[in-house]
């Protein structure tokens, strides 16, 4: 009976969520899933915590009124500012990108230098900082904001030699100081995957919080006796996908994250 | 008396705006303004028509109920889809970018191939085609959208190699199709100018609307017998700055744009 009423809800400040919305088809692909993205407000990762926390609010309200069970919220800005004041409001478990991936980058570390790229806010916001030195002091984060990806994943630039340049460029100082693990802070960067990864070099392992994240719920399901097992895929009819504002451009982007073309709604959170 | 009460209401999605209220303070000095740069939904340039509608007339509205007598348009986006609706809904003088640089355009070009450059909805709205096509049917519009040019201004890489090879990219087209006279179609490219003008060549001439749309506004106050000469400058001490957002980072970014620090009030429109 449990599996029928379990319904994941999912937001992001656009379309970057759909990465994580990806992971989670491949893993539970028996869950119906619920996806708001506020393209009509997007991006979140230039705003004010205030701000943030207010749209954060009013997004997991929609998807709460929409039957989700499980909020997954998938935009590090989100994640690095709003999770306490979700986990307060709501009684629902939240999981959210950013506790998965920083406990990997821990286990992972082994010369406890660790890298991290993302937004202005979520650098800014020092939530990976704050953690890591409660958990391993003697572990070293060493960030860098990276606000031009977004826009380059979103033009579709994703293998040109300008992103490459600008890659390169960002991640130098990373470089210079020898990080081993690097975390992929935003849910844009999957799709730059490939050449993130090369130009970091071998040495290098990446961690991708779209894939953590979706791993953390696949174990909550799990240990709360829920069966994942049943691998009918029912998402083609049941996943539902609403995004604040709709365009030509942002149905080719969704296309893209996703690897196939979906059925978007209009809605307002 | 009139001189007193003329207030110029400015709005843009953002900071790029104050590009338009740097030539303002410049040609009218005794002019107080209003500013509204709507940084919480910043940017208008890929939502939908329907939504930058929404969001232009929420704006002007602001400035009205702020003592706005005269409304400028400082985004193109806006003004690519809203001004008809701005002007049949509001009774007040409406300005915008676009229709003074594209006549400007017009009277400049010599062998009838103009250049465009925007954001997307710019460029896509078609605006500057339609109404060329009317105007001037022999003259060729060549359009090419440049999404990643707003990130770039705002990042600060005004003069980095990675902005200059994405320029270049940007106007390959154009300049292949031999182009005269360059239309820099979005409110943040000013801070590009000397960049695009390089890399453009001495042959084509660059029209910067934030120029030509205070011109119009000068030339509008003069001809309804309001007196611009007074030479006082009262900007430091009546004009005003709403941001929607304001973090840091867009303090930050004002500043670069007006050469001067201000005080900017955080207000929702």
């Amino acid at each position: 009976m449990h599996i029928e009423k379990e319904k994941i809800g999912i937001f992001d400040s656009g379309v970057g969520g759909l990465t994580v919305v990806k992971e989670l088809m491949s893993l539970l692909p028996n869950k119906p899933l619920i996806y708001f993205g506020d393209t009509a407000r997007t991006p979140y990762g230039t705003k004010s915590a205030e701000t943030i926390i207010q749209y954060a609010i009013e997004d997991t309200e929609f998807l709460i009124k929409h039957g989700a069970t499980v909020i997954v919220i998938a935009c590090h800005s989100v994640a690095s500012v709003a999770t306490e004041t979700l986990k307060k409001r709501f009684t629902l478990p939240i999981f959210e990108v950013i506790s998965p991936s920083r406990e990997l980058a821990i286990k992972t570390t082994k010369n406890k230098n660790i890298g991290l790229i993302g937004t202005r806010a979520t650098v800014n916001s020092n939530v990976y900082n704050r953690e890591i030195a409660q958990i391993a002091p003697d572990i070293k984060l060493f960030s860098q904001p990276c606000p031009l990806l977004v826009p380059l994943v979103e033009e579709g630039w994703l293998k040109s030699r300008e992103t490459r340049m600008i890659i390169r460029k960002y991640l130098r100082p990373l470089r210079d100081v020898a990080i081993d693990t690097l975390i992929l802070g935003c849910t844009h960067y999957p799709l730059l995957k490939r050449v993130i990864s090369e130009i970091a070099g071998k040495k290098i392992s990446i961690i991708d919080p779209s894939k953590e994240v979706a791993r953390d719920v696949f174990e909550h399901l799990k240990n709360n006796g829920i069966d994942n097992s049943d691998l009918v895929n029912i998402h083609e009819s049941q996943s539902r996908f609403y995004l604040s504002d709709v365009s030509p451009t942002t149905e080719k982007i969704a296309t893209n994250f996703l690897g196939r073309k979906i059925s978007i709604e209009k809605a307002i959170a």
